[in-house]
C-alpha cells in the first residue's frame, strides 16, 4: 500500500487507523504565505465530528487538530504542514469478535488476503476515521481557493428516496438541519425515514452533491489528469462511494446532442453558457461555469441485524454488528466530499500555472538578483 | 499539460493530435517475457477503427501499429514499448472554420484559455484519435492479464433509451452487431433509433459496461489508489464520459444496508458472495467476485444542426459542424473503456506484488549470486 | 515545496522544522508482516542523537520515537507507518538575530526568496533535525533488507586530511570511536584536528562511505531510476553533501578501460568479478558485488568566527553565529547516509519484483479464490 | 522497468534500443507558446552525432529528428511533444557474439538477471543511443530556459590526466576542438593521449563540467527534490557517469568552514557572493550565483583488447570486442550532460512557480471569465 498520497503539487499523505493512537495528514506543496490557524482546520473537522445528533455515532471523540509543522507566525511557510488528531475514545473491546469473522460490506476480507494480516480493531485503516486527514487537508485547500475567489460547497442531495430537487434548493438551509440538506422540509422527511431504519436495525444510502464556483477556465491536465478524471479518483477513493457523476452524469446516456450541448453566448464582455449540462467541464478542463459533481453513497455496512458470513478459518457463520454506527454515512461524508474536491482543485490550479510561456515569464520577469 | 502519463509500475504515456503525422503511446514497465506481436495490438485497434459501418465516421484510417521498441524476438524485454500509428487521412480542410469559433460541447474554449493557443484541426489533442494510444496500450495490458487468467470484457449496455437488461445478456452476441451490444435484438432497435437521429442531424448518448473476471483478492492500493478510485480516474479520463459507476452504482443511494451488503458463504473450499452489489470491490480492493463498472457517455458533440455559439473574438455566432462524425460515440468507445480497465488492473496487479513480506521473500529466495 | 516525498513503492514523506513542536515521517508501502518495534527505530535515532560527545552539539534532545500507525501486535500491517519525534529542547532565543541576516553557507537567502517568508528559528526546515525523519524511515528499510539478507553499513572515511585508507579498514572499530571511523588510530588523529578547529572557532569537512552487501543482481530501474541515479538523488538530498561517488568515483576520469573494467569469472557455480571498480553497479543495476558509495560533506556552515554577510534589507553586515553547533557534520550524518541508502534499496527491491512475467506468475500462481 | 520517465511538470519519457527501428522521447508539460522547430532540435543532436572525427565511432547515423506532435505553426501547443529519430545503420552482425557472453563493464549481466532475457544487439537499451531522446528533450528545455535568460553550457574539463584548469578556461574554444574542451591547447595534448590509447586498443575516462547562468534564486524543492539532488539523479542516470559534484565537490571534504562558506555582500542593489564554493546552490536551492556541476565519466567499456569474462551458461571465456567504439565517451556525452541539466532546471523552474501565494495570485488575478 503506497497509495496514501494524492496530488502532484498540492500533495497530501494521510495515515492512521481507527484504534491507533492518532490519525493525521501531511500537506506538502501548499504555497507559502497563506494565513492558517488550527481553528481554520477545526471548523472543518467539527463538521464531520461524531456524536452531534442521533444520526451519527455516539463515539465521543474531540478530534482536536494540532499543527506540528509548516506554519510560522500564522502563515504557511511552504514546507510540509503536518496535522495530527489524537484518537481519544478507542473502545476496542466493542470490536473484539470481528477478528475472526469477515463483516459483509466491509474491507476485512480483501485486507486479510492482501496483507496476510490486518488490524481488525474498528476496521483499522478502512475505518471512516481515515477521512479525518482528508478533511484537515481539505480545510487548507479551501483556504487557498478562497484567496482566489473560489468557493466549494457540498450538501446532501438525497437520503434513500428523499431527494432535494434541483429547483428546490435553499443553500442557506444546509447548516440548519442535521442531514446537511439544502431543504429543511426534505430533511425532515428523510429524518423520519432514518428513524424507521434505526428501529429496524438497518441503514440507508444517499447522494452528496458538490459545487465549485469562481474557477478560472482551463483548469485540468489532459489527458489522464483531467479535472473530471482526478475528481473521479478523489471522490471514488472515499469509502462507500459507488458512483461519481459530473454535471448531468448518467442522464447523458439517454440524452441527444442538440439538447446536451451547452450553447455559448456573450454575456456582456464575458463568454457564458445558456445551460450547464456539462457540469462545468469541457475536454477535462474547467469551462467557466459552475462545477457540479455527485457521489452516490452506499448504506452503512455495519448493521445490527444478523447477517450471513464466513470466518477467517473458512466456516459459515452469522454476525450481528454491535457498537456505534450511523444509520447513514451521508451527512458526515458531506465535508469529506467537499474536502476532496477542494484538494483536487488546489492541486490542478497550481499545475495550471505552468501551462503557458506567458505565465512562466510573468513569474520570472521581476529582478532575479542573478549574477 | 503534464497529464499524459498514467500508472505507477505499468505506466503509459500517450501523445498525438488528430491532424498531426502520427499518434502513439509508450508502455513502460511491462514485465519482460510477455509474448507480443503487432498483430496482437492490431486486433484491438481494429475494434475502434472508423468507417466500419454507418454508425461510425467514414474517415478511412488504416490505423496500422508499428512496434518501435521494447520487443525482441517476439517477447517484451522489460524496456519501454513504443507504439506508433500514422495518421493517414488528415483532411484538415474540413475543419478550417473552427479556428475562429468555439464548438459547443467541445474542448475548444478551455484549450484556448488554458494554453493561449490551440491546434484547432479536428480537435487536436482532444480528438477521439487520442484514444488510439490508450487502446494500443490496452492490448498489451490485456495480454498480461490473460497470462494470469484474467479476462476483461466491455460492451454497450445502452444507447439512448434502448438498454440491455442485466438478465437478458448474451455475451456471445457482442461481436455480432455493429453496436457491440450483448443482445442483437436490442441492438436492432437502437440501430433504428440512431437512423432517425442521423436524419435529424442529431446524436445519442449511451452506456458502456465492463466486467473483469479472474482477479485475485486484494488488488488495489488504499486509500487514494484504490481499485475503484483508479478505475474512476481511468474511465472518466476518456472523452465524453460523464459518470462512472461500480457495481450497483447510483442505485446504492436508494438502497438499504440489509440488502446492499453482499453475504459471504463457503462454496466448497472457496469464499464466495451470495450477491454482487459491490461490483467486485470492498474497501477499494478486489473482493474475488466479478468486477463490474459502467461509464455514461454523452451524445456526440459534433452535430450538423445549427447551434448558437461565440467566436474567439467574442462575438455571438452560429455554427453547423460538417465533416465526418459518428451519431453515437459508444460503439467505438467500448474498446477504449476495456483498455483503460485492463491498464489499471495491470498496474495494480504489479503494485500488489509488494504488499506482503511473504511475497518479497518468495521472489528473492532463490540463489541471488551475490558476494 | 512538494518535494518532501521520496520513493515509488517504499515511499517516505518527512515533515518538521527545527523549532516546531515535532518532526516526523510517514513510511507508506512497507510490506505487511515485518516485525517492527519502537526500539528498532530508536537504535537508529540514537546514532544521530546530539550531545553524545564533544564533537556533537550539546542540545539535549531525547529524540524518542512514537509509532502512531501502521503497526499492530508487533508487525507492520501494510498501511502507512507514521513516526513522530517531539522536539523537546527548542531554545529559540539563541537564534533570534538570524531573522534579519542571511548566514553564509546556509539556506536562509534562497528560502527567503523562494517563499517570500521563512521560519528563521534554527534554520527551520533546512536544519539538520530534518534528517530525523529520514533516519526513522531508514531503520524500517534496514529491517526489511535484513529479512532478505542484505546489510548496509556506513562509516566516516575521512575528516579533513585524515583518511582511512581502503586497505586499513577495521569495520569492528566503527562503533568504538566517536567519529565512527573504521580505524581508531585515524579517528584519534582526526579528533585532535577537530580539537584545534574548535579552538579556532572553525569547522571541518569529511567523507562518508557506505557499503551494501547481499544485493540480488539486477536491482535498479533504467534509465532514470537506475540504482546509482536514485542513490545519487537520495544522498545529495542530505544537507551539506556536495559530491556523490559510486565505486571508484571521480578516479575513473583518469583511468583506462583495460584497468577500469571488472573481469567476470566463475567462482564455483557463481559469477564473480576480479575487481570492483564499478562499486557494485553496471548499467544502473546491481551487479552482485558489494555496493560502494561515498558522500563528500562540507564543513559545518555555522561557525562562531565573524563572517561578512548582508541583511534581509540589503545592508552589508557581519555575523558570528553562537549557539550549539558541531565542528564537523560527518559523524552524525553517517546514519543519515546509511538510512537514505537503505530506503533507496528497499524501494528498488520492491519495484524489481515486477520485472519479469515469471515473478508475476509466481506471486499469483496460488489459489486466488476467484469466481 | 518503469524508470523511463523523468520530471514532474516538464516530464520526459524516452524509449528505444540501439538496434530497433527508432529511438525517441515524449516531452510532456512543456508550456504552450514556445517557438520550436525540428532544426532547433537537430542542432543539439548533431553535437552528439557519431562519425564526426576519429575520436567518435564511424557508425554513420544521420539522426534526423521528426516532430510528431505537440507543435503547431511553429509553436508548442502544451500537449505532449513526440520526437522520433530512426536508426538507420543497424549493423547487427557486428554484435552477434555478445549474445552468449557478458561483456566486462557493460550492463549485459544485470540485464539478463533482471529480465531473464535481453536484446543483446548493440547493448539494446543500455546503448549510448538511448541518450538521443535525452538530447532531443534537452534542446526543448534549453529553448525554454533561453526565453527566461538562462543559459546552460557543458564542456570537457579533462580527459585522462589532461585537465583544463579553472583559471585557463577559454569558453569560446569549446566548439573549436573535437573534444569540446575550453582550451585548444589542452585538447591537443588530450588528442595525442587518445591516439596512443587507440593504438593500444584501450580507452580513457574524463570529466565533464556544466554551468548554468541566469537562474533565479530559490529554484529547487527541498528536501528530496532539491536542485542538487535532482541534478545528481539526472546526471548519474547517464551511462558511464560514476560521480557527480556540485561546486567544489569532493574538495569540500578537506576544507574548513571559514574558507568554504561564501560570504554575501551588496553589489549595488544586488546580493552577491565573494566566492562560489557552493557551486550556486544553498540548502538545495539556487543561490543566484553560477550553477556548477561536474560528472566523472568512466573509460569506454568496449575495448578491442582481450578480456576475461564468463558466458551466459557460466563458463570462463575471453572476449575482444570489435565493432565501432569511441576511445573516450566524454566528447559525445557533453551535450547529454548539458541536456539533462537543462531538463532538470526547466522542471524545477516550473515547479517553483507555485511556491508563493503571491505568484498564484499573480497568475489568476486577471479576468477569469467565470460565472
Amino acid at each position: 500500500m503506497s497509495g496514501s498520497t494524492f496530488g502532484k503539487l498540492f500533495r497530501i499523505t494521510t495515515w492512521g487507523e481507527s484504534h491507533g493512537p492518532a490519525v493525521g495528514v501531511t500537506v506538502d506543496g501548499c504555497p507559502a504565505g497563506l494565513a492558517l490557524t488550527e481553528n481554520d482546520i477545526q471548523v472543518f473537522l467539527d463538521r464531520r465530528k461524531p456524536g452531534q445528533n442521533k444520526y451519527t455515532t455516539r463515539r465521543s471523540e474531540e478530534d482536536t487538530v494540532e499543527i506540528l509543522s509548516g506554519v510560522f507566525e500564522g502563515y504557511t511557510t511552504g514546507t510540509p504542514i503536518s496535522l495530527l488528531i489524537h484518537n481519544k475514545d478507542q473502545r476496542s473491546r466493542d470490536y473484539g469478535n470481528i477478528a475472526e469473522v469477515y463483516r459483509p460490506g466491509h474491507a476485512d476480507y480483501p485486507f486479510q488476503k492482501k496483507y496476510g494480516f490486518r488490524d481488525y480493531r474498528g476496521g483499522g485503516r478502512s475505518s471512516g476515521r481515515e477521512t479525518i486527514g482528508r478533511v484537515a487537508a481539505g480545510a487548507v485547500a479551501s483556504l487557498l481557493l478562497k484567496e482566489l475567489g473560489i468557493t466549494v460547497t457540498a450538501y446532501t442531495k438525497s437520503i434513500g428516496p428523499y431527494t432535494v430537487k434541483a429547483d428546490a434548493y435553499h443553500l442557506s438551509e444546509i447548516s440548519e438541519n442535521p442531514l446537511f440538506m439544502p431543504s429543511n422540509e426534505v430533511a425532515k422527511k428523510a429524518g423520519s425515514y432514518l428513524d424507521t431504519l434505526i428501529k429496524e436495525l438497518n441503514s440507508s444510502g444517499g447522494t452528496i452533491e458538490c459545487i465549485a464556483q469562481g474557477l478560472p477556465v482551463g483548469i485540468g491536465e489532459p489527458v489522464f489528469d483531467k479535472l473530471d478524471a482526478l475528481l473521479a479518483q478523489a471522490i471514488m477513493s472515499v469509502g462507500a462511494v459507488k458512483a461519481v457523476e459530473i454535471g448531468d452524469g448518467i442522464a447523458v446516456s439517454n440524452a441527444i446532442g442538440s439538447e446536451n450541448n451547452d450553447s455559448f453566448f456573450m454575456e456582456g464582455e464575458k463568454i457564458a453558457k445558456r445551460t450547464n449540462h456539462s457540469g462545468g467541464t469541457l475536454g477535462g478542463m474547467s469551462d467557466g461555469s459552475c462545477l457540479i459533481l455527485r457521489a452516490s453513497i452506499k448504506p452503512t455496512s455495519s448493521i445490527s441485524r444478523q447477517q450471513h458470513t464466513v470466518t477467517v478459518e473458512g466456516q459459515d457463520t452469522e454476525i450481528s454488528i454491535h457498537g456505534r454506527h450511523d444509520p447513514v454515512i451521508v451527512p458526515r461524508a458531506v465535508v469529506v466530499i467537499e474536502s476532496m474536491t477542494a484538494i483536487t482543485l488546489a492541486d490542478l490550479l497550481l499545475q495550471n500555472m505552468a501551462s503557458q510561456m506567458e505565465h512562466v515569464k510573468k513569474i520570472y520577469a521581476e529582478d532575479k538578483n542573478v549574477e
